[in-house]
């Protein structure tokens, strides 16, 4: 019942804080023989690395991977792969205001109330940091899942700015420190995060992830679907506010006429959905069509404008924060997002053949 | 790793087929000398049963409850409670054209690709039916949760019609069919969806649930957060789209500064906030404020207007429902999430004991 | 976490008390299209039945048992499958002296103290009585291996008396009340058994199960490992006290050389094993060889002698129980020995295709 | 489903091989606020550690154990703590040999037919260097338990030498090289063993676990049973073949008059039982009494003498082992079953609460 592990046959567990010496996971249930290297890993921590922009915190970690086990010669043995990241540039000085005060907004009032005690450096397990390893572990699904499907996220909103989305263009998404697939937009999203970061304020964000490739069949009646088990893996990131698939919630406002995706036989004798309103799932289960999901960051809480809040104590207070953070955290939401869904999809189809054969 | 069950201490096990001879559940976990008898769970069955408006579907079904196990002289006994519902009116005459035919929008299509079979009779385990046993959980849930806890549902939109928040009256939700807040909103609603149901065309629906007397300290991270719980558990609802806690997608286009709900002490040395973006959750814990969860539902699939769609022996055909359907599953949805919402809860508050004691 | 339920794919949760209206079970994950009907289940349960012959307890149970989900038209379709078994021959009365006592051996007092109430009547939920839908759960897991796997039980002890191995005859064991393989230690135990039943005393035994044809790659390292699992699953039978896999207990005694079991390929290319001490399992995987799993069932704690006991006021008392019991509940602890081997085989079965493929 | 994992709240994950870099586990659901240091871990590292005596590996390990997450200040956070130990003394070179050849009786064959792959290095993953986190994780359960609670294990049985029992003296179990607690005994042993080793053979063991202080009604039914779990923590260490409670085997020969644990009032009013032969359990929960636990190790497989075997490639040969390896495993199982002990009962505190309180 690890609260720190997710997935049921592919499962990850993390584990380390923000200060601590070093964070890491544990992926068990991997399939054996799959090729799979360091380098493999590092390139998807490379995309998540802070401090690559000006748009995100300025903390310097090189985020190096290191597989401890459950690989031999190159490719994995069926064994669970420890994989480790040592912290480097910590800066505890930073953080030393935020020992006796509560920041809000974070989780710091909650951890005390839960626990009794936290680790204040940085947000201990809190942080956003704790995310470095399901890119991490999101690497290694991808590994699991192949080639033939491909998982790809997009901010889609920042502030109240959304993309036109006649203007998407996948190639764009790495050309904009945003990874923005509307050209237009991520000028735009330029000069308004600019003027946020400068005024030390923040603003929050939606994500789009797509998975193409999914076969019809994966998920499970009723507490096992495809898509809450998107929805818990997304819910889970830091700062996320809401999920939804396909439609979403815009589907409240259709009519069945026009939610329904009606049906159609192809050329090649294949099902084909005239419309993708599900986003991909009924039932719970992967219809064939893509993966549809979205979910919204909040701004990050850490912002210059000082804040009333109370200490440990019961003092009223007030804070302001310093240090070095993202001005909006949901740009670095979009490698985490794609990595969640890319776990849930490795879990699910090692799922659906064990229940069903290949 | 059952896809049938939710839970980790407070864990419900559901079965059955809207045309089989009865749909059921095991609770497992439910704390001893608990006073629990079969009204306690029929009163939360008959707020969910259908037919009970015009606007629900015409299905007659008591939903009788049974309890057979888990309880001895009136009171729990800590061993799992099994409840059993038989199905009554089930009219499998009505389903007959869909035994050859997918209807687009529901899950007959991929169960079919994930099972190779599907038992078509009112969409066998895929039916709205199976809430039955959601409700009946959570009224036991409640009973775990106490008093302290109150749990309300609420229909905040119908298509593209949303109600006035600054006229919210929680007693309003009980004098209209629609569980609507907002009593001028309830009479649109009421033109509004018989026009829907006259046509044979159906409607979306957003449900908030808010649940007053949650502790600070429940909920855990990081997998384990009580929102990641919640939002598995929503979307696991059948036709949920979507899912947000506090200010939820909004909180996208916010700024730091209205984000963060700012930290008071009260008169009585309490912490208080100044605001709820956060939904009473922080880090996946509770804050101690109310939990505000939102969720989306789309139109219901079945309508009267002929869709295209496939037969499972790949030809294009049309599909036109004239069975017994809602208008607006939504709105019987509205007793299915405060179910949700109490199960969950019920199932953290053993977790933190578990972990942190009372 | 359900502490009524096993197994992780092939997962078993069983409800019910002796004295209750019903006993049952859902069994989720089992793979579609397997054809499946109740007289597949009924046969097994017929040979666990009590009242079969003098030497097990006279209670009168048809134990018809009935699918209520999970099938349609003869196959399961790939959702949960509830059995139910209504309990028919109750006599409650028999059990009103044990309200206000401890049965010393019994769990009486455990669920007293760990509950602070027990369903007293005739066990509760710690009756044998459960054990039947163990036996239906595992004529299920049985339909999942298939007829190339092949599990069956032998009473190999009873008392003081060990059968002759080397008189070892299958088809003897359905032949005598006990499933002994050893004809003419069948005839000792059948003059033994009745001194002890006349006496209203009780005796202990010792089962052994083998199953021929479990191919090598099931079972996972390190706590999933095939015998550990096993191990839980014959521990968790009633009564039930020690587990042993391959020479067991005496391989404490073995030298090295006695206990490697060596290896040579066979006139078909294939690895053949000189001998057997493993017990078909190495490193929790299993070899191809035979599996061998034995458990030794303690004597039934109901007597007619008087046992000093205390009462739930902490009195101190004596009991005798004259109610209908076995004088060896060893007997019918062969097919729910068998029964568990079915279900760990069908789940590991599943994980091995989940990580592994076919 | 992880099974790399064990414990449902006090949940253990292992990783790592014998000759990588490193091994390590992570153990979540820790209570927050227990003070806990690398020494408090490392004190029953060392009383596992091989190379002490001439009857362990001369493997030189320092296992000096790091704490990377978890605690603060020395006192843990409620996050999971994160152990490692980095492999030293590796010698790669003794293994060449094993490359091609499956060692009989131990996991090489099994891992290859499973995984179609192996880390032949030492056993890979299956090597017993595993247990080192076992015991790591045992001193936090320790931690979790308290005072109270006392685990103690010695070796009963050393191939078909087995102590006396009225000679039992737990005082004598540091005294010795065998965690022996009878004095006359280890030394018949220590002649024994030498005779064993010189000649590089192996010998088996029986190890017993005895923990007082168990309160009554820890544990659950039916299948989470208290003694379930043991049998599967006790049977999931390498190399042991059978698990028994209480009386374990020799109560197939008893009498249910002789079984029966009778009970009385003592003179605080506290029940007292009169005899143990339940180990301290009944019906899966603890009784109160203490808990008694017994387990058989096989000989170590690796020996001298050559044993015929099979080459990856289908070829006959015989192969003899060399390296570094324990004549009896047997002896440093000892802290290895009291630690699973250990973990299987922090668990089942935090269930027990988790369910019913305090």
């Amino acid at each position: 019942m690890s609260s720190n592990s997710f997935g049921q046959l592919f499962r990850v567990t993390t584990w380390g804080e923000s200060h601590g010496p070093a964070i890491g996971c544990v992926i068990d249930g991997v399939p054996p023989r799959l090729p799979i290297e360091e380098a493999d890993i590092q390139k998807y921590l490379d995309r998540r690395r802070p401090g690559q922009s000006r748009f995100t915190t300025q903390r310097q970690e090189p985020d190096s991977v290191r597989i401890l086990s459950g690989t031999f010669e190159g490719v994995t043995t069926g064994t669970p792969l420890s994989l480790i990241i040592e912290n480097v540039d910590q800066r505890s000085k930073d953080y030393s205001e935020i020992k006796e005060k509560f920041r809000p907004g974070h989780a710091d009032y909650t951890y005390w109330r839960k626990y009794g005690i936290r680790d204040y450096r940085g947000g201990g397990r809190s942080s956003a940091r704790e995310t470095a390893m399901r890119v991490a572990a999101g690497a290694v699904a991808r590994k699991v899942l192949g080639d033939g499907i491909v998982i790809r996220g997009a901010l889609v909103q920042i502030g109240d700015q959304s993309i036109d989305r006649s203007a998407w263009d996948w190639d764009e998404v790495d050309r904009n420190p945003f990874w923005c697939p509307d050209a237009a937009m991520a000028k735009r999203w330029e000069q308004q995060l600019d003027k946020v970061r400068k005024s030390g304020s923040s603003t929050g964000a939606v994500i789009e992830v797509t998975v193409i490739g999914v076969p019809a069949g994966w998920g499970a009646p009723i507490y096992g679907k495809l898509d809450a088990d998107i929805a818990a893996a997304l819910m889970s990131v830091n700062a996320v506010k809401g999920v939804e698939i396909g439609a979403g919630f815009a589907a409240a406002a259709l009519s069945g006429e026009d939610n329904v995706d009606e049906m159609r036989i192809d050329n090649g004798g294949a099902v084909r959905f005239l419309s993708n309103a599900a986003g991909g799932v009924l039932g719970g289960i992967s219809t064939g069509q893509d993966l549809v999901a979205r979910f919204a960051v909040k701004p990050t809480s850490s912002i210059l404008a000082p804040r009333r809040t109370v200490t440990i104590d019961g003092e009223e207070t007030k804070i302001s924060t310093k240090g070095r953070h993202d001005p909006c955290v949901g740009i670095r939401a979009v490698p985490v997002g794609e990595a969640m869904l890319a776990c849930v999809l490795a879990d699910h189809q090692m799922r659906h053949r064990a229940q069903c054969g290949e």
